[in-house]
């Protein structure tokens, strides 16, 4: 199969271990034939995973270098004590040993059910099977081997003149700013050193996954990995590949919302007119989050009252009688108060399309921000009450 | 109709006034033949609706002396702007003529959609005949004129030797600590100066309707009012009273949360062992409100990972290795790992019944605190689609 996702230099492979029941694909490998600068973002909750610890100890180790990502889905490795630690590195360390590298150059991710030990005895006896396939075009196959209840795998490319971005996630519930159940993969040719790579990506996340929201719930595991190995000899501006950079990883979050679990529609909340950068992000947060307004957007009611108590809840400088409210170029909501039976028409109208914006102005000051979301539906309540993660 | 809900000195009325369309009551009034003693505490939501705003002025301009309240559903009249604190000023106005007495002595709550204006005109047709209904046994059409999407009216009373307390609640959705559109109005027979009467209530609402939660969004309309009318001559004990007011107030609060949009069961979230008092609270928060948690419960599913995750997520003190939890008495977790099958199936039989506990221990600490909380259904999502609050 010829695809577009292959990126000189780098290898990959994934296959069906057995991790999973359902046989899909549950083990992926992604390999850098030559030393990669490697950078990660991990997720905040307290609650680590093992391959998160384990990951960042080899990164810390190795200086930012690495060869190899190791990734399994089907069991997070999470709440699994020492021997999830244990098991995680052993892990890697088949790996480094099939592969004829460091265990260090390693990294390894994990999703899936919380709690349960890992079979390592899988993993072993299915790595060897794991490099055999390893080949230029094996990046969709992980994709999909990362894949838990999302219903389609993601894969972003940009492709400039002087070097390319290939990067896959995986991520449907769980999902919320400083990232959730989130896996994401990033490769790239060009040539740069780990500490300005971590730099970069640090701020095309807080600008990208960190502005998206399913639930409001955060994870044990989520992984941004960003391998550079520079293939490419041209001389990058750094400035153009954080914009590219930015492309991919938006596109790779929108994907993620839209495939929320359940979700039907995806609504970028717009807050302008805040009195600082924190109101901004923070109102767009409260009103994101609110189950009340996510199930009036599964609806498709534009219940601005529902928005107005949201953006009540947190504390920023807000004075009801000051707020408008559009859902895309529909104002609803002018200095506190609707608009009229007209233009509530024509918002329903608006809200019956799979993509629409809630647009809050405070007027206070001259800040803004935005979160992506998703509405909260019947099937996402299906999902959560009958899967176990 | 003779019921146990009546009061010395209290009179109540409850009538369908046509603010609802359905035709069920919409319209209350409470009096106090003699000028009581009144607290209040209020949402603490920044789009604080017209009702809150003209009571709290009220109770500072009269001190804290009241003789009626008049309470309405079928429409909040909130975001409403100064239009809507002159309907909340004019309803109270048109209870003071036809009571005769001052417009200060009158208090006002309202409950319903957000953001049209109340029709004035239907409540100046209605309060006569709401006055000419007032009689001792009228509180439990009260407790029925404040319904919304509850499905069942919430009535409390305490009866001791030497007082009484009676109280009605509302409250379904938009419930969350600090209170969301939730009515509740107490009445009692002690003699007390508002500022202890104040003092007490503030306490007792933080243990109870602040250690409830629905969705986690909070409304603008939230109002507790408690009336003491001194109809009682006898010397009470305030640690005595305070005790029975959090009964009253617990029980009611409980009603609430059982009453929960689309709640099927009723889930006790304690948390243990938390170094400070802030770290009890939050946690218990948390997991209260996580979407993932409050499915699984509806799934009759021991996630307990999801709890762990939930925990995670909040700035607390805590070390996953170290976490206990249980299901009522079952330990699912010890030291952050399962317990093993046995316990799970034992744990999944305590969670198919309507009530039951999440007990976590963080084992860092000495503090404990606790939150009510329900399941998250289909049946929530049905209502809150196609509902306009």
């Amino acid at each position: 199969m010829i695809t577009s996702f292959s990126l000189n230099g780098f290898l990959a492979s994934g296959i069906s271990a057995g991790i999973k029941d359902s046989k899909k694909l549950d083990l992926g490998l992604i390999f850098s034939e030559r030393v990669a600068s490697v950078a990660g973002v991990f997720t905040r909750n307290k609650v680590k995973a093992a391959p998160v610890i384990v990951s960042q100890a080899h990164l810390s180790m190795n200086e930012g270098k690495a060869k190899a990502i190791i990734v399994n889905s089907g069991n997070a490795n999470a709440c699994t004590g020492h021997k999830g630690i244990e098991d995680a590195i052993m892990t890697t360390q088949f790996v480094a040993n099939e592969l004829g590298i460091d265990r260090k150059e390693v990294l390894i991710a994990s999703t899936g059910i919380i709690g349960k030990r890992l079979d390592v005895n899988i993993i072993h006896s299915s790595v060897p099977k794991l490099v055999r396939g390893l080949h230029k075009n094996g990046l969709d196959s992980v994709a999909e081997a990362i894949m838990t209840t999302d219903t389609f795998p993601k894969i972003s490319v940009f492709e400039g003149d002087k070097y390319k971005i290939v990067g896959i996630a995986k991520g449907a519930g769980m999902i919320m700013p400083n990232m959730a159940t989130m896996l994401c993969f990033i490769l790239t040719d060009i040539c740069i050193e780990p500490d300005p790579l971590k730099y970069i990506l640090l701020r095309v996340v807080n600008k990208t996954f960190n502005r998206i929201t399913v639930d409001g719930d955060t994870s044990t595991n989520d992984t941004v990995f960003i391998m550079a190995n520079g293939a490419s000899s041209e001389d990058i501006n750094i400035n153009d590949f954080n914009l590219a950079l930015t492309k991919v990883c938006f596109d790779l979050a929108k994907m993620i919302v839209k495939d929320g679990e359940g979700a039907s529609k995806l609504v970028d909340v717009i807050v302008k007119g805040a009195k600082n950068p924190d109101d901004a992000i923070n109102a767009a947060r409260a009103v994101a989050n609110s189950n009340l307004v996510k199930t009036a957007i599964y609806g498709e009611d534009p219940n601005w009252g529902r928005i107005m108590a949201a953006l009540g809840k947190v504390d920023i400088s807000i004075e009801p009688e000051f707020v408008d409210i559009w859902i895309d170029d529909i104002q609803i909501v002018s200095s506190g108060q609707e608009t009229g039976s007209d233009s509530e028409v024509l918002a329903i109208q608006r809200m019956k399309k799979d993509e629409f914006s809630i647009i809050i102005d405070l007027k206070k000051g001259p800040y803004q921000d935005h979160i992506l979301t998703c509405d909260l539906t019947h099937q996402y309540i299906t999902i959560n009450a009958e899967y176990s993660t």
